[in-house]
């Protein structure tokens, strides 16, 4: 993360320093963003402004150097290219370091809901400056500027800069965030394992460049799909960052459960706490009613309908993406961004007392003897330091344990799909079924 | 507004008191609704639910009546159909009054990020509970149900109602504010005048049900394009609802005319205030950068490019949208979402000393010399009541005055073209050309 102090100098003079051999923006976009958005001041004007107003009421703008290599002048966007010394500012002096959040998939709908709200200040605070860094691909490259024309237009004050790009070596730079969303759907006639293959390699990719050019203390969400998969790929190709910092995302289907318990309990959802989502992302996912609670009491001593319990409850939650596509023709952008946002929110703030969160996170270690080195959603608690810690005092049953046991045989089966992209030899793919879930990218 | 002490009765009691001879839910619809979403509690179990926990500590969910209309039944959508005393719980105790915001065109992509904008609590703060009610047609009910869900889904502690419909009259009942997003797209062919003759319809009807069912001191906002007449439209409508508080949103080109100043002047957007849009929401807008200001200088000392400022500066606003169209291939719902939440912000929070902002505001008393009896963007401040005031101090030239009446004689024109809905005359329509925005829905 670059420290603020030293943000008086022009945002793109950072761009020397790294990777100008991997820049991959196409000339002819950047010559219409330059056209639209991007226009030097003119020295002399710069200089006015500079002299004719009084300290502290006003920063001179950047000077642009007057030999840039085009390239990299143009990886921030028009009136993000203007960079001033925050401290220097009544206003936002007593504003916390700038920070770097990276969001691939930038040009989609997930990421059109979330990047406004992280713009916001709604997520990281009030006092949160933040730099917005945004991955796509050669052919979003036109609508990435779409995105950031609307980010400008939106005049949020604490988003200090944009950048698009589509290398994630440049992109995912200094970043203390970041959030993968970008991911390719299943393509016609496409088997599973061609999926995790596919999504795969974009994820070796992106934990390679996390690996050489993010903050040391990064925190990575996985949001494209299958994700658990994606982010285990992610960390054993980022081996400098610790394995903990990454996250797949199984907030949405946290919610959801949430949702369906209060519905069925007849209460409002903020009753219902303590809810774990165990494994994978996907039809074997396990929603715990053994541990959550509603108002504070056990799920089955508020809910004693077993039968719904254990058979429909979970099949309202997977399907109920399925089910929003049906009725809105198009999948949970807005939803899926807000449980992001959540998701963000549950590892920056303390966990309240006595609740927890779930998570997609590393199993090595973990105290329910579920099997090591894969991805898999679990109980959490957090100090609010972007950390996290396991939750101790779980209980099981039977019925628990058996599903959980499902839910791991099929993460591990996707592992060895992937043997080839973690770099754990050679891939064997026996993925039993198809359990992806219905509505997801 | 409905009290909120009174809110322990069953919300869907409210119902029965108005219009439930207008109700014009579908039935097929409805059928699926309750079938998805709306589970009545089992009388043993919510019996248990009040009697199993300590007072304070929750709330006895609103048992359903034994008997009641089904059609009165399922305003309300799933789990925003219990609703509780806030009253009497700890965290909620403190909060304000619930109010009731109308939103039409609800299952479209502007309202699809203002509708969780408004239930974040971002927009009316932490301690203001809404109530959201969607308008939509008979074609995007299922949608709207969709929206719905995802809301359920997003858990916003701060929303407790949600209720869907397709009869204004329905759906207006209490509003504090309606936001009038939704209109209809020209058809290939259509002259404006047909256009403004299709919309216009749409405003008459929904004036007459704010008219008839809208809290007294309801704040209406209009989006939906062509908006200025759209409102007087509105208004004329509803005689018994202060001319005063009917809004035309003209919130997007003033933040696209502060970013633009802003990237011409070299300076972060935040530092230019003062920025009015005069006159009609479409190419005869007059940004008005004689009474702007950058850093507190007036524009012209900043930037002295002439040229730029008289020819180049209004045209970069009036052209944005299609740019962005172009560019990221669907109108720019974001921004304009983020500008609605900006416009409702800017009448319940108090303007910042010597600062302004516009809206499309009926011109009746303007101390400016515009004609009267129409909807015309100008400078306003609020105290933060939700009411606002003209500027007094402004400042004119020829330059100004002359693009003022341009605009002027365009909004008296489509006023002439609209006698019929206004309630004054037959219609004469003399358009002079077509001055639509380039990507207004």
């Amino acid at each position: 993360m670059a420290a603020v102090a030293e943000l008086s100098t022009p945002s793109y003079t950072k761009t020397h320093l790294v990777h100008s051999s991997q820049l991959s923006f196409s000339s002819t976009h950047l010559h219409s963003h330059r056209r639209v958005a991007f226009r030097p001041l003119p020295r002399t004007q710069n200089a006015r402004i500079s002299c004719s107003v009084a300290p502290n009421q006003v920063q001179a703008p950047a000077a642009p150097p007057q030999t840039v290599d085009p390239k990299t002048k143009t990886e921030c966007f028009g009136v993000f290219c203007l960079t001033y010394d925050l401290k220097a500012e009544e206003e936002t002096k007593s504003w916390k370091k700038l920070i770097n959040i990276a969001v691939s998939g930038a040009a989609g709908m997930i990421s059109n809901h979330l990047l406004f709200k992280l713009a916001s200040g709604e997520v990281f605070g009030p006092d949160q400056p933040i730099a917005l860094k945004l991955l796509g691909s050669e052919r979003s490259l036109q609508a990435l500027e779409g995105v950031a024309m609307e980010l400008e237009d939106s005049l949020f004050p604490l988003l200090r800069e944009v950048s698009i790009g589509i290398d994630p070596y440049e992109v995912f730079q200094d970043a203390g965030w970041a959030l993968l969303i970008g991911a390719k759907p299943r393509g016609p006639g496409m088997e599973r394992a061609g999926l995790l293959d596919l999504n795969g390699q974009i994820f070796v990719e992106q934990g390679k460049a996390l690996n050489a050019v993010a903050s040391r203390n990064v925190k990575v969400i996985v949001v494209g799909n299958p994700c658990n998969t994606n982010a285990l790929i992610c960390l054993k190709n980022a081996p400098n960052i610790p394995a903990k910092n990454f996250h797949a995302l199984t907030r949405l289907d946290e919610n959801r459960a949430k949702c369906q318990l209060a519905l069925k309990a007849g209460v409002f959802y903020d009753k219902v706490s303590n809810m774990t989502i165990w494994g994978n992302h996907s039809t074997t996912q396990v929603p715990d009613f053994l541990n959550a609670r509603i108002d504070g009491l056990p799920v089955k001593e508020v809910i004693k309908d077993k039968k719904w319990l254990e058979e429909e409850f979970t099949e309202s939650i997977q399907k109920r993406g399925g089910v929003l596509i049906q009725k809105w023709g198009r999948s949970s952008a807005a939803s899926t961004a807000v449980s992001i946002a959540d998701a963000i929110k549950s590892l920056i703030t303390p966990t309240p007392e006595g609740d927890w969160f779930s998570s997609g996170v590393y199993t090595t270690g973990n105290p329910y003897g579920i099997a090591e080195d894969i991805v898999f959603s679990m109980p959490c608690r957090s100090k609010g330091d972007g950390d996290y810690e396991l939750v101790k005092d779980i209980q099981f049953d039977d019925y628990l344990l058996k599903r959980i046991k499902k839910t791991e045989a099929e993460l591990l089966a996707e592992k060895r799909c992937v043997g080839h992209l973690t770099g754990q030899g050679i891939p064997v793919c026996d993925l039993p079924e198809d359990t992806m879930l219905p509505g997801e990218m």
